[in-house]
């Protein structure tokens, strides 16, 4: 395994400047990403073909330096391993057959998700012998709670009313999907880790639609669970949580028994995350991804007041949420060097 | 003007359980709304005619009883009465002729404002003459970060990039924008007092969207501008300051010096809420409105969960955002009954 700035960051090792690596950094932005993906029709096909879920993943890093690559691949591979009918029409996202009563949760079966998913684990072996020995390589999964909003409501939506009504109305049958996705979850985790992912990243990107009590429930008891099932798996390997949009209730999710880091989104303070989370976990965030696609004197002094915040303690370089379409791929590359380039201010 | 408990509670005072109203509880849940909304076609010429106006203002207090009624109106009067041209697309939301470049901010001008917004000023002391004394009456304005959403991207948006980009990119043109709609929600607020308004509320719906430095420049310090020249003009008016979605940042806005009182969305937990924020400031909120669709026993849990956490302290029941559409008026009555019911837990 690697060390890296990365994993040794994760580790609690401190360096003059963080990691740094950008969720959804291999993407649409890139135009070696969009001559790949223009070879492939479906985008579950692509993410199930190794050799250009590699290359992508491969991409950014080439061009940019980056500290870490995530494999590329999508949440809602669990889903479709699972047997739910799950297709993403071009500019539209994804579309799942939607499931509307318990009564169709038999028809989901984690025996095949293994099997369904060894493309995934191919990659990742792929992309591990390939990627310079310093730079880490994430794996990563949907959190229950956001994987059961997609299957719920069969793609995304407005007020995502049909899954919190469930969750609101009847959260038995709703706890026994969320126990069932934190098992497939555990599994893939596990065999990411096995073919060679040095770290994983758990995205709940919905968690912020649930109050406080039933964020506990839905979506931080089972990200716990989770990380802590895996950990008994693989004791060394980090996981990195990421509860996008919980405001103040990121406080929960300071749970070094848990996680090695938590990614915070653009909508909690650096100065906050500092006093209130830093000194109990490793962060990772937070730069708006609209100041990237700003870029310029904006975007320079953006990062360089997170950096001032948060690059004195524990902390990995990203932003608040993914890089967007409209993203100059030569604003990246800025912000690289920006970060790079850090100092620690005298004031 | 009327005492009641709602302004007594702004004013310092406690009652055994606090007053209670929702936002947008004038709306298409209700079929006595909907049968007065048919009578108009356009949206604009439903908010502008005083006499229907005040009769969905009223309608939810009937049959409710509650603490406070909110002029039936809309944000985007103010952008209207400066000459932008708005219109409402049968359920589709808001359109706008967007702004594109600083240059037609020439285009817009407050010398019509109060003239276009006399029937709203008409409206509102139609209402306060029509309801019971105790019952107070809300004027509301959109603050003017969300109003700058609206103007330039021309309707509601995925990721709000043009007014983003607008404000980093461009912040000098930008906040010429926003001190003129400062200006003008000033105006409108002042006249809606002087017309009979017992409070007002600033709704920045869309100040989740901005990372705390922008979000400073941006929402904050126009908010409290707004607030501290309307307390120069009217010094006894309570202001309410809702800035939906800024997480830990609701901080910031702790600010007794211009708001009476702080609306909280779902996304802040009640009791980080309690200890971090009621201690400076009367706190309104925060039931998530699916709780409200979902009814029976979560909701009723739910809300006394909510009442045990911050009825102790200085506090107005409400939603964390507006009544959904999909709403049974049968659970905002037992909604008002488990407010008006509660008596402290003894644990």
């Amino acid at each position: 395994m690697s060390a890296g700035k990365f994993l040794a960051t994760l580790g609690g090792t401190r360096f003059p400047t963080p990691p740094v690596w950008l969720m959804r950094q291999a993407g649409r932005y890139l135009p070696e990403y969009r001559a790949v993906r223009a070879t492939t029709r479906s985008f579950l096909d692509f993410c199930y073909t190794p050799e250009k879920a590699v290359e992508v993943t491969l991409q950014p890093v080439r061009r940019f330096g980056l500290d870490a690559a995530i494999i590329f691949s999508d949440i809602l591979v669990v889903p479709d391993a699972l047997g739910q009918k799950v297709w993403f029409e071009e500019g539209e996202g994804p579309k799942l057959e939607p499931l509307t009563d318990p009564a169709q949760f038999g028809r989901l079966s984690r025996v095949r998700l293994i099997e369904h998913l060894a493309p995934v684990y191919r990659a990742i072996a792929l992309a591990r012998a390939a990627l310079p020995q310093e730079t880490a390589l994430l794996g990563f999964a949907g959190a229950p709670f956001t994987l059961a909003c997609y299957m719920i409501e069969g793609s995304g939506s407005r007020d995502f009313a049909k899954v919190k009504l469930w969750a609101y109305r009847h959260p038995d049958s709703f706890g026994l999907l969320i126990d069932l996705l934190a098992e497939s979850v555990v599994d893939h985790l596990a065999y990411q880790v096995e073919a060679g992912a040095d770290a994983v990243q758990l995205f709940d990107s919905w968690a912020g639609l649930l109050p406080e009590e039933q964020l506990f429930r839905w979506s931080l008891e089972p990200m716990v669970r989770i990380a802590q099932a895996l950990k008994a798996r693989h004791p060394m390997v980090p996981v990195i949580a990421f509860p996008r949009a919980v405001g103040p209730a990121a406080l929960m999710y300071r749970r070094p028994d848990a996680f090695a880091a938590l990614s915070i989104d653009t909508g909690i303070g650096a100065h906050w995350a500092a006093q209130e989370l830093q000194p109990h976990i490793c962060l990772q965030g937070n730069l708006d991804p609209m100041m990237l696609v700003a870029g310029g004197a904006a975007m320079k002094r953006e990062a360089r007041r997170i950096l001032d915040k948060l690059a004195h303690g524990s902390f990995i370089f990203n932003l608040g949420h993914g890089v967007l379409q409209q993203t100059p791929p030569e604003h990246v590359a800025e912000l690289v060097e920006t970060v790079r380039q850090w100092t620690p201010s005298l004031a």
